[in-house]
């Protein structure tokens, strides 16, 4: 059977403007993967009329409703009550929740107060979806024929239960299955690889093709409909092992986050150590890679040289080379990758020099140079970048620049040097 | 008179969740801004049907509606067929817009095709609204009492195109505005200041209050309606004044982004600088510092410290110290703090470490214990803090009460210590 899901997400700051609704996005997404048609979404504010009279809509046009936000102490579990009463469902106390409530408060070591424990307050018989993210638990319930989820509105939050919560109760109500695997690309655009893949992408009907731009990075996925997870991967894997065999060394991974997630099993498996001296980047690539809860087996510490006494001072950066080609140079990111080698006793160092912008450093030079470094024990590299865009952009791209050098060095592929 | 306005987004691409819809965010601040009201927002995808359902529902319960995307050849001109349809009005052939396209194509040396001339199509007796962004006009009319306005969807030429010339021709049917202003808190989380703050919050009407979580912080939104700005102004400055008087030392910031960027002015005006020690949060604290644009003028650098060899290294932390209470622990963060005081030569320095998870660490401390410290010319504080959540959250309150602690030194506020 085709399902159709819409959308309410529940929040005035959504009306005003405070933040925008990242949550239908991530949702649609998860929604199209699962094979479910999404036909609207909707916003609405803190609002029990208006809620009501969008609730009243959907249920007449999809069989399956998914709310975001108004959840919690703040807005007196505004969508749990109007939902619970659109489809006639008393709220019923819920021991459980009550204790993971009180819980949450007590590992947080905050005292809790009693607008919290509304939140244990369910629609009867539904089923509830547990909350390891934050306070409020989510709900799903069916009711004339209609499916009735109800999310926290934080993304994070939103995120975690729409995945590890919201995706195997809906697997439940479709019959075959939609199983995707995307490949991770680096050092191609969006627009080029899709000009490449554009006649495959056209011809193809099971499995598709799709691109997603992510910030200096491509994610293709490969989405295919069966009766079967076996089914579905035999279909994706000829369109795998093709896409491989054309596009080999700018495949970074499949069915990973990040770049440094694919490397830190890389790194553990041969038993290498990893280190970073950053000036414009700032901490992002250590910050980036200890995001990993692993970081720890590899990654041993990291510089952040904002100035060139740290530079000079941690990493050993000669001051006659900081004078005589300035901070942002290529002598400079190679002389700090060695340094950080040294310093923090690591096998492999990256480094990042540039102009992060706003504007061009003092010796002129402009915002998106920037250099990258590696050092390893058989040698250093130094790749210079040109990049566009705005302070946050350049830093992004910088650091996966750096850690893409790593790969590169993993890889046995040439690395390209200034 | 108050008017309302309802947001339609066409475009099956925010149905698959390729894209957010950013287009919303933006035009709601702006009407907020405008002091008119938004109600809802819908998504349509590229539907005649569908869109006509939400256009009908749209005109009986708003006096102004604003169309994003559907405008153009790629879908025919969807929204600008459907809209002069439902509102009865006939497409006629605009000279002046038809120049403007083939101009256009010339400056971008780009041949024109002939769907693009459809563009020039337009609702008659409708105001133009020239796109000097892209191809397609935008187009304005009212009809039976409602306001018609249509956009581009590309963002860039849709928050121009609101800019320049939906803001001037809404202005003319507005009287008064609203304006917001936000305080950003420290300390306190959502549900005990939405406790405290609950029976101001239901007695007020004009300022109103309204709060929302961030990642272990809270913003305090005070909203006023009235006939100008400097009115608006003088309603909230009261409201301000009372909450400073009594959330004061929990309060670090107005129409501000975050608390570094609350800091950062205050240590650039008294000449001092920053740097950090960070074991647990492994460059985050440098890199939310270094994200800001003027970093440079006061943040000197870091040392990510994940193993303890660089502690020892790097910060001098001793060996004795590392064995005897293990890396985890008040004497060590201490000695962190005062370390990178001294290697980074920076005026405060402060210091994290703790067990980020998944898991608790090699000597047993649980998940969420983390030891916070600052070292400044007078003293060195450590705080011990048991944060709860998943890894990401822990690092970034752990990173949120180091920054704290250097506000609080700043303010002459009592700094929490173990």
């Amino acid at each position: 059977m085709q399902h159709t899901a819409e959308l309410i997400a529940v929040g005035t700051e959504l009306l005003l403007g405070s933040i925008a609704n990242t949550d239908a996005q991530m949702l649609s997404q998860g929604l199209s993967a699962l094979g479910i048609n999404v036909f609207y979404h909707t916003v609405v504010g803190d609002n029990p009329q208006r809620l009501r009279a969008a609730v009243e809509l959907a249920r007449s046009r999809a069989d399956i409703l998914i709310t975001t936000g108004g959840l919690g102490p703040t807005c007196d579990d505004l969508t749990k009550n109007i939902l619970a009463e659109t489809f006639g469902k008393k709220l019923i106390y819920d021991g459980h929740s009550a204790g993971r409530i009180r819980d949450y408060f007590a590992r947080m070591g905050r005292p809790m107060t009693d607008n919290n424990l509304q939140q244990a307050m369910l629609p009867e018989g539904c089923t509830v979806l547990d909350n390891d993210w934050g306070t409020a638990p989510g709900v799903a319930f069916e009711a004339g024929g209609v499916h009735v989820v109800m999310l926290p509105g934080p993304p994070r939050e939103c995120r975690a239960m729409f995945e590890h919560r919201v995706v195997p109760y809906l697997s439940g109500l479709t019959d075959g299955c939609i199983l995707s695997r995307s490949l991770r690309f680096f050092g191609i655009g969006e627009s080029a690889l899709e000009a490449q893949l554009r006649d495959d992408m056209n011809a193809m009907t099971n499995p598709t093709l799709a691109p997603y731009a992510k910030e200096g990075e491509v994610e293709l996925r490969i989405t295919a409909r069966a009766a079967d997870q076996d089914q579905a991967r035999a279909l994706i894997a000829p369109v795998e092992e093709e896409l491989r065999a054309r596009f080999g060394p700018l495949i970074y991974g499949a069915d990973v986050s990040s770049l440094e997630a694919a490397l830190l099993p890389q790194l553990r498996e041969r038993g290498l150590t990893l280190g970073s001296a950053e000036s414009c980047t700032g901490g992002l690539i250590a910050k980036r890679f200890t995001d990993l809860p692993e970081a720890s087996a590899v990654f041993r510490g990291g510089v952040v040289s904002y100035t060139d006494a740290v530079k000079h001072g941690l990493l050993g950066v000669s001051q006659e080379m900081l004078d005589q080609y300035g901070a942002v140079s290529e002598p400079v990111a190679r002389a700090m990758a060695q340094g950080a080698r040294q310093a923090l006793d690591c096998d492999l160092a990256v480094s990042t020099t540039g102009v992060a912008g706003p504007g061009p450093d003092g010796r002129g030079n402009p915002v998106g140079l920037v250099y990258v470094g590696l050092a390893a024990p058989d040698g250093c590299w130094v790749r210079t970048l040109q990049l566009g865009g705005i302070r946050e952009r350049v830093r992004t791209v910088a650091a996966s620049n750096a850690l893409d050098m790593v790969r590169r060095w993993l890889s046995g592929l040439t690395i390209p040097s200034c």
